[in-house]
């Protein structure tokens, strides 16, 4: 593993592997795994949890790392053969190679433009930085992934021991003021498929996943046994459910077009996940979501705080997730 | 010792075993105390001094921390039951426990409201996270306490060996142009009570401390054969004293209304710290401040850099006196 | 060495002794060598490449490090005697003791002021906190002053082999849309004419380098050997040159004009580095520039991208000549 892009760019086995290094991670600290080591984190957008569990992950086992957010202060340019006569002192071509030729490994976070779809979904800010870096990369939410978030959850549903082969998977669109990236819906939904889940995508008219995301969920679903389905039929989803993945993304009928998406989601303001969305559910179905989640918006305080959610712990599994990549990209036995 | 959120949690003591500590650990380094241990710091409110210490102190054990502001960028819903369809985009009721989950402490920083004295009193805000918090918390600073700032000031004190029995102690409120929060004065006048000093509060008229401040640091004297009195007379607060202990605070008999605290700060603009007023105090007086401080406005340039100043073994007191916190909450062989 | 300010303190042997162990730990790492030893960055203008390299240097010699940023939420007072009554709630006389508190080395960084040439290059920010900071201090770029990236090019021409004695160096002003510090230029030419190299600066009419500049550069060029000349004939200054180091400053004949400035270097937009600038030069003449750089602005993308180029592993040396100024303020066993 040279890279930490994209879950399907591993393969199951690998994958378990992770998930088993990351259960040792949790059990016993290798608190000088990773000595002298350092981990360069760029943030392009705002973060909370990534730069904590990163940060907290890496001191954990004996790295350090330093901080890097781009913004008003430090414009980067992203654009080949443009001359820089604007705001933006410094150009990607220059600033990755730097910054890596400081660190050992580094994450960066880049979100979607929210212009148009085909471009988001083309991923050119990664595409380009994975040309760049000649150190290990580690995508820590792009425009239409966040494999960090996937292989946590995968985790999280491990230690819930919800079933893979044919375990029930519910990923909703909740309720939200604003139009959201895809790249946690992406991310979930392609995790589910590849653990072999029966996954079902549960959205409004107008918020359907786009069809190459849920095309690359049905081939990761098809090598691995798995089913995915999408509907707007709230029974038919949650009937025999054991997990609900809740989470909102933006409109997708007019992706990038805000007074439509403001319009379309008006419509859909009772898609605030409320106990009563359970009943057609399995007994002890779970509530997930990646978090940070509005209350009262996204989801009823009382499924947030009551026996069905694992919010806290799913966020905890970023951190060990996380580890375990720091620790096969970095470890020095790595056999690569 | 669980959490460290007032000085008033712990007996005398635990405090001299806390202030050993601190001395043991300013003379003999533990490189190696708290290694792979994380240290999750939360600003709700900028610092300078108190992220510094704490980074310095927890680096100095062999730890590590990570820094979270929040702000512009993150901001934290703090009501129950509010559908949070505003700015907020994470309620404390999970901000908190996430962060916790990636660190072994917590040090939190939430200044007051400055809205309503009552409210302030209270600690709304560390009263919610201290059960919201699953690993030790620390107060890096509330509405109205500041104890690890009071837990130094006491090692600077046995340092400067000025006795606890009886040893004068002036705490006098100073000029400054904008209405500053009660934790300083509030945490010092407990702490020099409960050190069993003689503590004169020295103020103008609309400015004494609230009651229930007094009150604590009375009991505190109590407990401790000290006593605790207050006054406009700086002759008669000064005779003797030996130490004068400036900061300023904002208006109390019209708390939260910033044109009258500014009409009766006005008339106060000669209350500048000055050596004139060092004449009816013991010879070597001590001159203290939390800082920062502004020059020639709460204090005179010739007294904060003469001999009887004390403010910068003052400040690195905050470092050795966190460090004593933190080795205390998290040493594994501690007994609790 | 107790400080590191300015690269003139240091002689050719001491100069020599640095870049010996800043190969040696890029060569053999000492991830203990600074255990539990403490780092201050205090940035009092923002920092990419400078943050990222301190904090990672610090971390592979196994210490730590903390970041201190002024600005919006803390300003500092620098001038004596001044009632404090403004935005500037501190005074760098306890601000700078106070974090030397905490810390075993302290680095500054405070850009020239860009109001009148006499006042920056008298460099007042630097010889005040060298006064006031009372643990060896560092100086991440001043007015007129980077002695770390004068030290990290002389390992990049080092590594690269182009001689000393000798070597034909030019540094030649650039376009840029704003008028940038003489820091760098001004550590520069000093830097390679201390090396004994063949010196010439290269610039437009109006952006001759200060005389002062220009005499402290032919002083270290009179006791090593070398030469300094100046002039604005590109065919002249590129005859057989071995390394191009382009960087833009500005104007010096109305320093602190802006108008002027922006009038003058409106001349000069055709100064952009290309490919036939070294028609003239040595055939394997490298391209060098500290970075951040304006692609088609300053240089064109396919000169700092082709093989002359060393600008990379230019920024990367930053990182060991920073790890070998730390390790001698600090090592234990430094000799002083």
């Amino acid at each position: 593993m040279n890279n930490f892009l994209d879950l399907a760019d591993l393969d199951r086995n690998e994958i378990r592997s992770l998930l088993a290094l990351a259960t040792g991670l949790e059990r016993s600290p290798q608190p000088q795994a990773l000595a002298g080591r350092v981990l360069g984190l760029v943030f392009m957008n705002p973060s909370l949890r990534t730069l904590a569990s990163f940060q907290a992950g890496m001191a954990r086992l004996g790295g350090n790392s330093f901080v890097i957010s781009t913004g008003s202060s430090w414009q980067l340019e992203y654009r080949d053969g443009v001359p820089m006569t604007g705001e933006a002192a410094e150009h990607i071509r220059e600033a990755i190679p730097v910054l890596a030729s400081y660190a050992d490994v580094i994450g960066v976070r880049a979100f979607a433009k929210g212009q148009t779809l085909e471009e988001d979904l083309s991923e050119p800010v990664f595409r380009a930085l994975s040309e760049l870096c000649p150190v290990p990369l580690i995508n820590m939410e792009s425009a239409t992934n966040h494999p960090c978030q996937a292989l946590g959850d995968w985790k999280t549903l491990d230690d819930l021991e919800v079933p893979g082969a044919g375990g029930k998977f519910v990923l909703s669109w909740a309720n939200h003021p604003k139009a959201l990236p895809l790249a946690v819906p992406s991310a979930v939904v392609h995790m589910a498929a590849l653990r072999g889940m029966d996954v079902t995508v549960l959205r409004p008219e107008g918020f359907a996943l786009p069809e190459p995301i849920m095309a690359r969920a049905r081939e990761a679903a098809a090598a691995s046994g798995g089913r995915v389905g999408e509907t707007d039929d709230r029974q038919a989803a949650m009937a025999g459910a054991q997990v609900l993945y809740a989470k909102s993304w933006g409109c997708t009928s007019a992706y990038g077009d805000a007074d439509q998406d403001a319009a379309l989601r008006a419509r859909y303001a009772d898609w605030t996940v409320a106990e009563d969305w359970f009943r057609p559910a399995a007994a002890d179905c779970y509530f997930m979501h990646c978090l940070p989640v509005r209350r009262e918006v996204v989801v009823a305080g009382d499924v947030l705080e009551g026996p069905r959610s694992r919010v806290i712990p799913q966020a905890r599994n970023r951190m060990f997730a996380q580890m375990a990549v720091l620790h096969r990209l970095l470890s020095r036995s790595n056999p690569t």
